[in-house]
């Protein structure tokens, strides 16, 4: 049976299977007194802790700055979207820990050096799913003639 | 023919035809110390600003105690993603501004009341497009026996 109520509140349970999911994520941290959001590849590893690679650059900076960080997955199909964010700790990992990461489904979609591993600690997750009402959509497949 | 090349910029012309064709993008604030990020419906208008409505909470809290902002859409295919990141300051809008929110594509893709139309005028845009090294896809969609 769907469930047609406009907004639920995701379980923890389906936030992690949300997140396990997907592969593509948004990265907010702050740059300086400024915030900056980034698309990023990442996986979840064995503590649930989000792990992602970034090269050298203004987002590993601002990790470094600051750890305050918020992340964001969705998936929207044609009649539901599913959102999960989470607002955490960023930190860089090291040596062993470093290399587990290697063990992850995490891997990069594009060629280039991204040898900094950072892990993202969980403090506070939630998740949302919108029953969507798009009435225009139809127009989009079946423009009026 | 398709170009093969690992990271491309988008030009600005590219971004803008991006934000034009979605309609869900990630919006990015802070709240005192720390840095939230939600989904979010949003249109273009006419002015090249972007537009969404929101309800009294914690978004239009951020955004009036700090109108520095980022906003990320993308579109990831089996081969390719495209993504947009925009940097900006958002204000709210009324009286005749607000109203002519009404004539854009900014339909709420969930029931709710959410008064508060806000803008967010662009400071700064840039895009990538990123052609996908993902060999275990045909695993997800093929599993091994």
């Amino acid at each position: 049976m769907t469930d047609h109520t406009p907004v639920t509140e995701l379980t923890t349970e389906a936030c992690w299977e949300l997140l396990h999911e997907q592969e593509l994520g948004r990265l907010a941290f702050h740059l300086a007194d400024e915030v900056h959001l980034v698309p990023v590849n990442y996986a979840v590893d064995h503590d649930r802790r989000l792990v992602l690679r970034t090269a050298e650059g203004s987002t590993l900076l601002g990790l470094t700055m600051d750890a305050d960080v918020a992340f964001e997955v969705d998936e929207v199909t044609d009649d539901v979207a599913r959102s999960v964010v989470i607002r955490g700790r960023a930190h860089e990992l090291h040596g062993a820990e470093a290399d587990a990461v290697d063990q992850l489904p995490l891997r990069p979609w594009v060629d280039g050096v991204r040898s900094t591993v950072v892990a993202i600690e969980v403090d506070e997750l939630s998740g949302r799913r919108f029953v969507l009402h798009r009435p225009w959509l139809h127009l989009r497949q079946n423009p009026p003639v």
